[in-house]
């Protein structure tokens, strides 16, 4: 018998920073959770406890925080290439680098009907993210968008679906529909505007959400793609994740009440899972 | 020896309730969890598993749900001060009634520059709360904030605080204070307009946050409640928890860089506890 | 009008201690969480920002880990008293202590057969707690368990219970009886051997539920502490907090399969809130 | 432009089943959480919304109910290994099923010092996972544990590793080694005796953990997957992810203290991940 060592991988996850720039008028703040990943010649590491070709953990926590000084962190993927590059360079065992980044969302506190220039308040519970791979011969940049929680009271409906022994769903013309929503997004090529880019993928998915006569999850979820691709040419695939958290119609029948899709539980579990990617050729 | 049941209380908790208040432009929704619980006559349910005076609490969730059908589920004091007088009047048995209701925020989704009037995105991760308590002879309502994460990047310092042979903390002038604020306030009366209160109050909290000179979390606090009582008259109590989120400065020495409050490392663990309740009398 | 601060206290909280004691044939770990709180003088720290008798939280975080230094920390509730002593005695500012500690369970490896003495695995997902309060004249220690998932399969029922017009639960005989228990123990004096007193009192609580004839949650509850009380003198009251975490028989006719008790959903919502406390008199 | 949907996939998670089988002298309880997924024959489902071939979500949910009837449930894989024949069979427009099962443990409460019959309380918070994948030409086993908390006092040391200009860390012989460990093997074959098999890998990874001198964390991966494969012929390949969770050596020094490896931090952020797949050849 031989064993082989098929794939190895080793980094630095949950580094979290916070940059302050201090403009002359306001203060600005990003926040941004990142993990270092490395792939290359770490074999014997693993075989014999050699250590020589394996740069700490701690020592890419530190470079994080000592790139991030001089780095003006306007956007996470520009981060995330500049990290890559400098791993990359100055390390010939690595063969691969990854950078994923998490940036969460602030907004300035409304003080006396305008934005306080110092003040701040978590804005929404979605992360902007960015996952970057780097190797010698090429270099990709992911971007995307999760925990967006969003929901539509209307133009939702889902029907003359396949039955089996084991349904008892019944056909709906017009249910809530509310999703987590993960997407994130391939773009050709590095050197990009990733602020307007972000900013019209974004308002893109959620226009397409927002105005979609919908027949069911997977129909809208393909919506939102195709209208990102054909919107912005800078993308190549979108992989798009919706889970389907339920409202379920509460049955106020016994207590003699109509219920027309007024009132519903909010669940977490179970929950349909709904994936799919689109990409353009 | 004698054993006594000092106390006792039993309720549903964690009732998702979501309603759907269609108008002829736009379609609203309201999202609260709840809370019931009861205290009173239910010694020998425990004593002697005679459960004639237990309303169960599969009947309290049921009546959640149907009560919210009829009613316009404007604000949750509203809401639970009908939920405790429900409750309250039909069950002898029960000597006081505390209801527990949590909204989750949702704005509409911005479309083509307007708010799309069917769709929305989950609001900020804060959450508004409000306690009502109701016995045949009083009733008290209190609402609050939870699990607003707020910052602020300057006009912040802690010195000259008490030393022992355990201190090791430097004096600082200008620090990061970032708190993840619970408040609550306790009304003078029932009969209030919560809508222009609950406003008022967390706009007042938010701007004495933002603007206040801090010699301390605990210095930022007391200037925060004072302000919310002098400003609203219907506040009789607020209670403050004010968790102090440390936002550790990055030593980089090591790397010859400087570190004029740019770089800082954001934690959850440990933190400080800092509460504190002020009253008007 | 005149403002008032009623109440206050601060604090560290998630203080994660681990401490490893080298025995000459084996090695012991306690991992431990620890919250310091004072209550005192420190009105005018809120009021005028005077942080003079305000010993930094920092300090208190560095003052648990020195003192876990020289203390065996065989049990949390004497190390609690140990903390509580030292605050207390160096600080006249502070009129009141709280110590919350919170245990993490580990277990040592069985290999081939036998305990390994230098490797521990996670040991169940309950908590061991204390909570010492101390002030000048009076100090108190309460001990407790929380987190401690339970379940028995028979031997419960719920019926004959109150109705009204938004009952629809129907009388069971037998279900499933699952809750997360959380209980906390008021001992009658603080020099006492804290490793058997809980040692009995848990072992107490588990056998009363897994052999109680249950006709309620409630009924469970006050067997459940009715049997501590009676077991252990050195018990003066047990607070008892038993969450009903539904197990629901599916419905399977629709398939015409039958269901005697032996398929069930597992839900965390929503869920029964069943508390109560007993006391000696 | 040409759009295509390059992937897609759909099901239903978190359907959290328990089973109750009651034997003559005891109550059997499985806990398992299931995940149902299809890959197929769904591209009109997104582009149309025809939504004639895709079996509901919720019907899915039903078939693990009604399914978990007639089966033992004795292990996740053999359950995991009926529902995917059952679903792939019964849908020709199924390409590929996966099924996802995790299942949580329970073990009698010992009562009077023997397991209590009809009571159980949460054994660990470690998991036992498994996935099925089925194509009409192929059936792939997958078995795992995820979240066991393991930890080893000493033998573990990280030294003479490679250094650049961001490097602080220094070299050590002996710190405490912790970690979450998260395992996952591929079996040969699908009729096995998926019962020993786990056993005997489980005790087989936390002895290699426990006796083995580690040089590193990659060092130690490597020394469990090797013993594994070296030890049970049906496993094919087996990944392993071991999140090396810090325990921080306390700085004492300040207080004249010494901290020979006693007294430490626990951490959560930041980790390092550490990931490696071993495979027979």
């Amino acid at each position: 018998m031989n064993i082989q060592l098929s794939s190895t991988s080793y980094g630095k996850s949950a580094v979290r920073v916070m940059k302050l720039n201090k403009h002359a008028n306001w203060h600005e703040i990003k926040e941004v959770d990142i993990c270092t990943l490395f792939e290359g010649a770490f074999e014997e590491a693993h075989t014999d406890g050699d250590n020589s070709n394996v740069l700490p953990t701690d020592t890419q926590k530190n470079t994080v925080y000592a790139l991030a000084k001089d780095h003006p962190l306007q956007t996470i993927e520009d981060f995330g290439l500049h990290l890559a590059k400098h791993f990359l360079d100055g390390n010939p065992q690595i063969h691969k680098v990854r950078i994923e980044l998490l940036q969460k969302q602030w907004a300035q506190i409304m003080d006396d009907g305008k934005p306080h220039p110092k003040a701040y308040q978590r804005a929404g519970n979605e992360k902007w993210t960015a996952v970057i791979e780097m190797t010698a011969d090429k270099t990709t940049v992911q971007s995307g968008i999760s925990d967006l929680l969003i929901l539509k009271t209307t133009d939702s409906g889902f029907s003359n679906f396949k039955r089996d022994e084991f349904t008892t769903l019944k056909d709906t013309e017009d249910r809530i529909f509310a999703t987590n929503l993960a997407a994130h997004w391939h773009y050709v090529g590095t050197d990009l505007d990733f602020v307007t880019l972000r900013k019209t993928i974004q308002s893109t998915l959620l226009s397409a959400f927002a105005n979609h006569k919908s027949l069911s999850v997977q129909h809208t979820l393909y919506a939102m793609g195709k209208q990102v691709l054909e919107t912005v040419e800078q993308v190549q695939k979108i992989d798009i994740d919706m889970p389907n958290k339920h409202h379920l119609l509460v049955n106020l029948e016994p207590f003699n009440l109509p219920n027309h899709n007024e009132i519903f539980v909010v669940t977490d579990e179970p929950y349909g899972v709904i994936r799919g990617a689109l990409e353009r050729s």
